[in-house]
């Protein structure tokens, strides 16, 4: 089966798997805003740790009203433009396409199921480090892992010709059998990362040099995990010390929320920081700490 | 009964304290560090929205062995420096001596008192707003009322004289019955607005023009109440609205620690914030908002 792949939101996540996608020889559609002149007279140009590449020539659209209609969509949009997503979707979905939101954060599948029931949804986690460093240049640093789960219960059979799309393109994936459980999972580093860079203008390493600061990405990891069993997903525990470890070995590295304020764009907060303590909140655990970053996050975002 | 007081400590608190008591004719002897040959030769100035006042003649000293013994002794060091209060106070006290300890956090008392068991202990809480400005310069900007209880059982009669020479010098004064419960009181401010002004950059209005930042400055009063509920200190829960209500119509103020921090110098982060977490976790009550703001200037002191 040869299905036709759209990306909305070609950055530093979407440019990059969508990009791997159409080196490999799939058939895929790109939604570029400011970047579009730039692609279309240039190609897309991705440097990677895993090899470099430039498609030359890339099926680029600045509308979605142009694009083809697709089977798969990938979104790596920021999810502070998740309201932009039905107006940008209807006209490039069928009623069986799979909308994939590689994206950060919690109940954006929820969110997108409401606002359009009539399509199939995932959820998509990147587990990279890569960044937009030009128009239609993406450079990616470290890891490249990505994990997809189903929101909605029809999409498996997109989504496993995806997943196989992904393995030619040399992209390891896995599929995840509990979408909440993985999407938990991930914000036991993007919680702590994410919002203490930015609060306290630093990067992972520093962080993890310190001891004050060490142990309380550890406490905030503790209380991401404690929030994901009261919500019914039993993360294992000793997953905050791996993941400690992990963040140890890791070159110096300013997560995407930093990068955004640094850059003095609007930060995830919603989705990584208010709708995980909200949803613990109302399962009846209050994750104090990462509260508290939301609470510092929000006066800096306003500032 | 006239008394000698000892100044140790000219900066915003012995400075203003010390000087309203030699501008109304009390017998006050000040040690200077850097600021001596300034002060030796044009006195110590004090702006104050009370009165300005000059004091010409100011009995000042570059080093305690100069300095006469003293009945009283007010302390105005940053609590950073307590360490010295044993080489600095020694040479000026007598066996009936009374030091009181002007000073911001909590266990210090103890900690002097283990240090020097044959002295009077008291402590002061000064409720001002007030920089030193410049050499031999106070500028005293608003409030100015002065707390003291004692730490010690002996003591009682120089710190009833000490009560009544402030208030002919025109200083609000309180004897508090218990020091502990005063000591707690006076960090239900001081715990949210020192340390948040400095991890987010700002002052105490902008705290409170937003939501986020007013709700956390309101939960993390209320973890300091519990804790010295938890420490045996019954202090009203209602007293966090009250403070609110009075910081939200106060002139934009940077607390102590934000100046602190401003001009490079240490911050109290053991006295104020280290002390109280331990002494509230040892009674078994967690004060995890006022725990991770701690981590965090913890780890801006050191970066």
């Amino acid at each position: 089966m040869s299905i036709r792949y759209g990306v909305i939101g070609t950055g530093a996540i979407g440019g990059f798997y969508g990009g791997k996608l159409a080196h490999s020889g799939c058939d895929v559609h790109f939604l570029f805003l400011s970047d579009f002149q730039h692609v279309q007279e240039n190609g897309l140009r991705v440097d990677s740790v895993k090899g470099d590449f430039h498609l030359q020539q890339v099926a680029c659209y600045s509308s979605v009203q142009e694009m083809p209609v697709c089977d798969v969509v990938l979104v790596g949009l920021k999810t502070i433009n998740n309201h932009l997503l039905p107006e940008l979707l209807r006209p490039i979905v069928h009623k069986d396409s799979l909308v994939i939101l590689i994206q950060n954060g919690l109940g954006i599948e929820a969110e997108l199921a409401h606002e359009m029931p009539d399509i199939h949804i995932a959820g998509g986690m990147a587990f990279i480090c890569s960044n937009k460093t030009g128009p239609g240049h993406i450079s990616h640093l470290d890891f490249g892992r990505i994990e997809m789960g189903l929101f909605t219960p029809g999409g498996t059979e997109l989504l496993q010709q995806c997943c196989s799309d992904f393995e030619k393109a040399g992209v390891p994936v896995i599929i995840a059998d509990n979408l909440g459980m993985a999407r938990w999972k991930k914000l036991i580093w993007n919680i702590p990362f994410n919002g203490l860079t930015v609060v306290l203008n630093t990067t992972t390493d520093k962080i993890m040099k310190q001891n004050p600061t060490k142990d309380l990405a550890y406490e905030m990891m503790q209380e991401v995990i404690e929030a994901a069993h009261t919500c019914g997903f039993e993360i294992d525990r000793g997953i905050a010390d791996q993941m400690i470890t992990m963040t140890e070995g890791m070159t110096p590295y300013a997560p995407s929320m930093k990068l955004d304020f640094d850059n003095n764009r609007p930060m995830e907060i919603q989705s990584i920081y208010t709708n995980p303590v909200q949803t613990a909140q109302k399962a009846g655990y209050e994750m104090k700490k990462v509260a508290m970053l939301e609470q510092q996050l929000r006066f800096i975002s306003e500032r």
